[in-house]
């Protein structure tokens, strides 16, 4: 009954998403299965946490994620499963879960990790290479049929996190920068809501060669072609085109400076 | 237990179509959530008419439709939802679902449509940029359970409606378009069965500089690279190339006039 | 309740994997639907064989797998269906199925097949291009509902089978080939660890250019960017670069010599 969301970098074209599947649900016949994204840039930590961080809010609590990007499968690095606030996760301990972890801690919500280190919960087979197939998803399916965290694996506290650019805020002026480009061309910055606070929308917004004047709320206050800025969907400010690609037209850059200066 | 299928042109990279389906789940727990593509070119209202009208009649009855094409998402264009034959959908209004009102007002099938005026079936936070998660989403997870249309929104008898491309059918000949072209390259048209009725399979097909003698039933008449013209899945005129690409050879674009002779 | 799983060539952009999915729920309301892939490359028999044989293991018993890649559509190539040990299947009689049957004679599994010959069991309209959809969806479905193989088609003894290449295997040197190439450009060759057997790990293996010395067990023992063998997900050769691109670093193609030798 239960959800188990995946996201990995794997890509759509060979079948390693499908053998995950089949494996859950020789486990969990009955869980619902959702793929997030098996598009993240190969072996990218950061955007594979971004990622997360923007999805999981939106799932039921106990919803099961699996997420590999796993640049050292078959190494030491240590295979986790955690409950962080009302959901729990599958992962390489590698950073991949800091961001839902901040998010967790700022809200007071418990954060458990344990180390993956008992085999009756895996495939009896593990390749070197695949612990997506072999350990991460028979581990999900696991957990999504009841079996407790604590019986899973040995608690840890020291799983690995990394740390995510912060914005210099200053009087007059933020300094964030872009941390994903999407499908459309938008730029999402590390920039938010919060941080704008009482700046309002009278701001000018520099990107590369760029300067916008002003917030807008939607993109149709603009005529089509416009480079805007505005609130995203995650109360993030982003830059973007109406109607059109901001990739595109400004050549920006994931870690391209992104600067907000109140109008004089 | 309802069907919930998704169009879109989100892309799959970003994560966007999984958090709608996370909202979907966490309002009706049991949909089966089906993806009928999410790579609509960006915008393109008029591609997203033609995918909807030609996979709806292959779904159960009772099947919520959610569409997403929203070049005016976050503006005063309004969101509706509507049953049209024995279906319902969940769309912006701007014509996505003309196709679909088409044909089932050829066929005397009932269409209602509501205005989505009322946030207790949306999300509570409903951002300016992402209205398939906020409304679409929760508005086609709330009919999946049995809201019924009346109690969603209210109604309303204008819903914006386009018009496509009609062609030209004289006594000896058929003037049409190219309407799409799939992934193998096969040029769809808007000359159909219907349309050909008396010409019989004695034609000659143009489009571009190629003229294609005669119609083929299937691809094993020709040999390997043949430029053909055929009934494809819609019974709709096709172009295409015997286990080729005949987009590739004829430069064929969508737009594209394609012309039917009778053979003299 | 069953699993079908669904491998095709049709691409993700076009609707037609979303419309199978809306005909198989139309008659197998509670089969759960799992995509292996859609994106093989078009009309490659041969690649398709190799992504069934490489995930069918990982899935329960009695899982139904519909496998689409069929440049005789339409013409007299039959459409079959399979109880392959104990898993069925659906696919047109290419070849598709031949690792799969392979692999099961190899451990002495029953091998049924079936022509797909009544018309029952389909769509009431066939169209001539999209038999996916019209023939192997409902057949797929008929099958997870429980329907026998023997009613669903009439018993036959030759299915096409397709040779796949085998290596050369010497005293001192192995001979084989690239035989698929993933998403990460890692190169899977058709020498397995059988092949390998007394080789141990002191060997030269040498694809285009380049020379590998010696088998490593995980990326973790070499540097990031250096070129490795290893065995990968299947307990096959593989040639990799440790957290980079193989395939763009050697230049290597489907169907290039890999050539192993023992260590002088």
């Amino acid at each position: 009954m239960g959800i188990i969301s995946l996201t990995t970098d794997f890509g759509i074209r060979d079948g390693y998403v499908g053998v995950m599947k089949g494996v859950i649900w020789g486990i969990a016949p009955e869980a619902k299965i959702v793929d997030i994204t098996h598009l993240l840039p190969a072996q990218n930590v950061f955007q594979g946490a971004i990622a997360l961080s923007r999805v999981i809010p939106y799932f039921p609590p106990n919803s099961v994620h699996v997420a590999v990007v796993d640049p050292g499968v078959g190494t030491n690095r240590r295979p986790v499963a955690a409950r962080i606030g009302d959901h729990f996760f599958v992962a390489p301990d590698n950073g991949l879960l800091s961001l839902v972890v901040n998010k967790a801690l700022e809200n007071d919500q418990p954060v458990k990790f344990v180390h993956l280190d008992r085999p009756k919960y895996w495939l009896k087979d593990i390749s070197h290479v695949f612990h997506g197939r072999d350990i991460f998803s028979p581990v999900g399916a696991h957990l999504s049929n009841g079996i407790s965290l604590e019986e899973i694996g040995s608690p840890i506290n020291d799983p690995i996190l990394i740390n995510f650019p912060e914005p210099e805020v200053m009087e007059n002026k933020i300094i964030g920068e872009v941390i994903s480009i999407d499908n459309f061309g938008n730029l999402a910055t590390n920039i938010f809501q919060s941080h704008l606070g009482n700046f309002g929308n009278n701001v000018i917004v520099c990107v590369q060669d760029h300067e916008i004047d002003g917030l807008i709320k939607t993109f149709g206050e603009k005529p089509v072609g416009s480079l805007v800025a505005m609130l995203g969907t995650q109360h993030d400010l982003i830059i973007a085109r109406v109607n059109q690609n901001a990739q595109l037209l400004t050549g920006a850059k994931i870690g391209d400076k992104v600067v907000v200066e109140r109008e004089s």
